[in-house]
């Protein structure tokens, strides 16, 4: 068995969403080198078919495995609501870990007995979170809501104030009157959210963000798996997009905290 | 030459905004059978590259061509700010005419002397519009803003109220303060918000469609070339889309005016 392993983790997501979870993995794991790859050719994914997704996410890790990767995270709840099981079929000798599995984890761990789960129309149509919390606690009560709108809101920078506030009252308006224990970001645009939505609930909810959780869940996969890279690694950060490279770097900053380095343009 | 052609004309775009187009064509020109592709599948096209969009432009008009169309309106503003001479080049042989042409010359017989065009990312930084205008008429002022956020508010149905009046503020606020003789609605889904952008100008500002404009040249195009249907031909009106059929047809009617009939996915 080998103690270290400095091969780079693999995060796609069809766009800048998945970044949040980049971010998220290299304040929990600095040592480790990340190849990301954004499909900004063919984004957003999450008002898409479940065909079309399953298509697109099979290029994706195609394209990671290509890289030499140890493993392959799915950063893209929709990808991980309707793809992750025909992924993991195809790769059987792969490791892919996709975002739902820990979301589920961080609401159990949450204690809250009533939850609200909002994420793409994707994600909220494939049930997954609500089957997923339930296979461990059938108490919970999940009530799963579409917010289509927060993507391209975030993408414009538009994360707080009175247009964030009156379209968290088009989707999130009958919660707030009658608010969960705790809300789960389903999505790994809406982190960007995380702060105008707890003052929108009046700190009433708790926020429970699937981009922080999957880095736990990944940084814990690894321990166990004795496959994480050498405590002296000094990890490279390299970005993949299918469209627009300058774009993606302008953006890229507001959900990793930090600059990117090279953007590469790829076809996939 | 032939006294009337019954063969259907072709209109693409990425999705739903072209039904715009194909409304105001079918009130215009009640006899002439439609053959419509939206490519639900890349939508939306407006943030992408020159080269993805021409690539997917040429994949719509392959399409639209097996189809045998009369002609093929590029019923999309991005596809024809930076992919109509490629298209152009690339088919000799066909009649393709886009949104440029008729929007220009919309704001030409308005008699504007100063006008704001808005219209999505890729279009306004094609700066086609402005050089379309200029070309006629060097002395009116032209003014391009991009309004990323109007398409995915289009297609959640929200097209007025605080919301619509807030992001119009994002964009459009400077230009409230000293607003221009004309507004060109430079994408197909901003008609939607005519009537809501009428009262945010306080009917102070002439707002042109380019969706309409399209239709009354294609009419022209075809009384001149001696292409119209006959008369007395009932007109078919079929839709093809890339992904998600059905989620096009319930949000169909709300751009056409009508309900589609069959809509059918096919593969680019």
């Amino acid at each position: 068995m080998k103690p270290f392993d400095n091969r780079p983790i693999g995060i796609f997501d069809s766009g800048l969403g998945g970044l949040t979870v980049a971010a998220a993995l290299r304040r929990t794991l600095p040592g480790e080198a990340v190849a990301y790859l954004g499909d900004t050719a063919r984004v957003p994914y999450g008002d898409k078919s479940v065909d079309a997704i399953i298509r697109f996410a099979h290029q994706d890790v195609e394209f990671m495995l290509s890289r030499g990767v140890k493993l392959v995270v799915a950063a893209c709840n929709t990808v991980s609501a309707v793809a992750l099981d025909s992924l993991k079929q195809d790769y059987p000798g792969e490791i892919i870990l996709g975002m739902i599995d820990s979301g589920v984890r961080a609401v159990i761990e949450s204690g809250a007995e009533r939850v609200a789960v909002i994420g793409t129309r994707a994600t909220v149509n494939s049930d997954a979170y609500r089957r997923g919390i339930h296979a461990v606690d059938h108490s919970i009560r999940v009530e799963s809501i579409a917010c289509p709108l927060f993507v391209p809101l975030a993408e414009e920078g538009i994360t707080s104030g009175i247009i964030a506030d009156e379209v968290f009252s088009v989707y999130l308006g009958n919660l707030r009157n009658n608010p969960p224990d705790a809300l789960l970001l389903g999505c790994t645009h809406y982190p960007l959210f995380a702060e105008a939505l707890q003052n929108y609930f009046d700190g009433k909810v708790r926020i429970l963000d699937s981009a922080t959780a999957c880095a736990s869940h990944t940084a814990s996969f690894l321990e166990t798996h004795k496959m994480a890279a050498r405590p002296d690694n000094t990890p490279s950060f390299g970005c993949f997009v299918t469209d627009l490279p300058s774009e993606f770097h302008r953006h890229a900053t507001r959900f990793l905290g930090t600059p990117p380095g090279r953007v590469e343009r790829i076809n996939l």
